[in-house]
């Protein structure tokens, strides 16, 4: 399974002279955050996006327009690059094998490693064999045998279609076999899960090279509403360093194991008495690694370029004792101009990443982040940002305080806002 | 003098509701390092570059090729966008005058302010007016003046071209009043100044909004090296809290008292008594702040950007207790990536950043940054990095540990390099 260990095609010892050129399938707001890393480190990349005005379409300086799932649009770009990645894991897989077969093109994760992030079956199947700890799980082909999962597990199951979900999507509570037999017909098939009595949910990012070189950060605790990632506490608070060593490890075996380039998330539920069972995986950057940007020596979108461009890995240590990722998601704001600067305005401190997307409602727009010492202070400021940005500041007069100076107060206590008193 | 503030064009109180498209002019390697930034916050940026394989054309999405003492390039740049900004201080004076007597784009910083920046005659008459900390300075006309300056200094001084002066050019110690003869010619007027004995060189960043709001950040330490900047420490080593926010201020009060808007980088000499005398002035993103990229809350760039776009300045506390820039000047390696490989496998702390530029001996190409601690071993550090990268790996041998894994090691030891014994 380890698909770019197997392919010879790379000589270690004949270290290139010109960076490889990245090709990105796809250009959500992952592949627009790879741009600012890539210039930095002189990587020339190219996004396919499907729209002159997607996310990274707007902002990058190379971009083919074409869809993810066109296999022409998806090798002709191979065709200009070195290397290929994804902003989403939705390409289907056999396009992918065939360029990997051809092997003109790095496949980076390559699609045996990638499937088990495209289907929630496969990626059950292996992780089980591997003995790594999974919710208990069905393979449903018939109602038959939804019948009989909600018969073991004594009460309703998740059930998942294989492919396609994200964010909640493909994702359904079901207590009675019927009420899943439209999915059935539609998909054939189906995963069902227990409901896991998850006490939290916790997340382990790590990036791998093609040689085996791993990276893993700080395993963190997330939040998500409605399905979709909300919010982010790094590293996550009250978790032992044993315990901590011990995901960090099922994160960066899981690498090992499905052979993955790039960087992996591995989303897990933790549970009353401290287990953990692997939830979802995720092979690109991922929602609960954007705290690394502005917190981490080396970003998670720095670290999958380094790490598909078969680039050393960098430090994951974190530059401050805690980080908190808030995500702006669509509120009642028509746009986030106005929010931004209000936010910006009340606290120096926090970091805004926005994402260059029209407003919708719940739709990911941008996110916030703030460094310090309390991650419950430093939630609350970051909230406080969120509200204003996607709410939009209630009273304009109470912002606009444009002649109060910011001024150095040194380290470490970058999670206090400025007070009046600290102007020059 | 205070451009910005006297422009009524802008209502505080009615918050825009679209971001500002900024333009650069320039497209050297600050220009490209504020791209990373825009495309973060969403500012949409255009480029105006005099040739495709600039710095920041090759990255950037929106370029307009033109030069930036071409009248007709400047004002077409200025047709398309809010705001006009500056990769350098060399565009002429009166392009700006007549862009701003017209009032449609807002030029940040003015030419009122910029002047001070582009012209060290003018910088030197207005700081003295102001009662700013000068070297002794002569406005030399004629031989008569040269020879009178070189009487009352009582021993060489140094000459230089009021425009057109950047990393040494422009600048010559002179003996005998002959020796800048050529110069008198070419340029009608020349500075002379006393030949400063400093310790040691420093520099100070401040931004400033259009409203007056200021952000200092801290002062930092810088060595020259053939008249280019070479190495930073952030903060200064031993410069004790209330020189630092003397210096803070002083910076502060060169903004104000100029009207400076976006970034201002003032370069000082430290004299043994700790005095200190204003250098340099520079109306855009230094070099001696290049640090706070990976280092501050808020890097400078994306400060230069908030402030130009008039948003509320960031924080500007420093990520670790200290930070050290390199600079990679061109050396004997033909190309940097097989040495930038080498640098970050032998030690993943290191942040590189890289031009795009083609390789001549002494052309700044990139630059390296290391937080930490002991800013004696984060040179150690950050030299190995810029031999490795300028000069090229000697043995590519002993790169390629290709499956050495990099762990978290939490906060806040991010100066020392990883060793085997923390592999996973």
């Amino acid at each position: 399974m380890s698909d770019d260990l197997q392919l010879p095609t790379e000589d270690q010892r004949a270290p290139q002279t010109v960076p490889p050129r990245i090709g990105v399938v796809g250009a959500g707001q992952l592949a627009r955050m790879m741009l600012g890393p890539a210039i930095e480190l002189d990587l020339p990349l190219i996004v396919l996006a499907s729209a002159e005005q997607e996310s990274a379409a707007v902002a990058a300086s190379e971009v083919r327009l074409g869809r993810h799932d066109d296999e022409t649009a998806v090798r002709d770009l191979a065709r200009e690059v070195d290397v290929l990645t994804f902003d989403h894991e939705h390409v289907p897989t056999g396009y992918l094998e065939r360029l990997k077969a051809e092997g003109r093109v790095q496949v980076r994760p390559g699609p045996g490693a990638l499937v088990n992030a495209q289907d929630k079956l496969v990626m059950r199947r292996h992780l089980s064999d591997l003995g790594h700890p999974c919710p208990r799980w069905w393979h449903v082909k018939d109602i038959a045998d939804l019948e009989q999962a909600l018969r073991e597990n004594s009460g309703p199951v998740v059930v998942k279609t294989p492919r396609g979900g994200y964010d909640g999507h493909g994702v359904r509570i079901v207590e009675r076999a019927e009420d899943a037999a439209d999915w059935l017909e539609q998909h054939g098939e189906l995963l069902a899960e227990q409901k896991v009595p998850f006490t939290r949910e916790l997340s382990a990012q790590v990036a791998r090279r093609p040689g085996g070189q791993t990276a893993t950060y700080p395993v963190v605790q997330s939040v998500q509403r409605d399905g979709v990632c909300y919010e982010v506490v790094a590293p996550a608070p009250d978790l032992d360093e044993a315990a901590q060593h011990r995901i960090q490890r099922l994160a960066a075996a899981i690498a090992e194991d499905l052979g993955v380039t790039g960087m992996l998330a591995v989303e897990l539920f933790e549970t009353a008495d401290g287990t953990v069972l692997v939830n979802e995986l995720a092979m690109r950057p991922h929602n609960t690694g954007h705290w690394s940007m502005d917190a981490a020596v080396t970003g998670q979108f720095e670290q999958h370029l380094r790490a598909v461009a078969d680039l050393p890995l960098g430090s994951t240590n974190l530059l401050a004792p805690c980080a908190v990722m808030v995500n702006l998601l669509g509120g009642s704001a028509p746009e986030l101009v106005s929010g931004a600067r209000a936010a910006m305005e009340a606290d120096p401190g926090i970091k805004v990443h926005l994402y260059g997307k029209s407003v919708r409602p719940g739709r990911k727009l941008g996110h916030v982040t703030v460094v310090g010492e309390d991650p419950v202070q430093l939630l609350a400021r970051a909230h406080r940002a969120e509200e204003l940005i996607v709410d939009g500041p209630k009273s304009p007069d109470t912002t606009g305080r444009a002649d109060e100076a910011v001024t150095s107060g040194g380290h470490p206590n970058p999670d206090r806002p400025r007070t009046p008193e600290e102007t020059l």
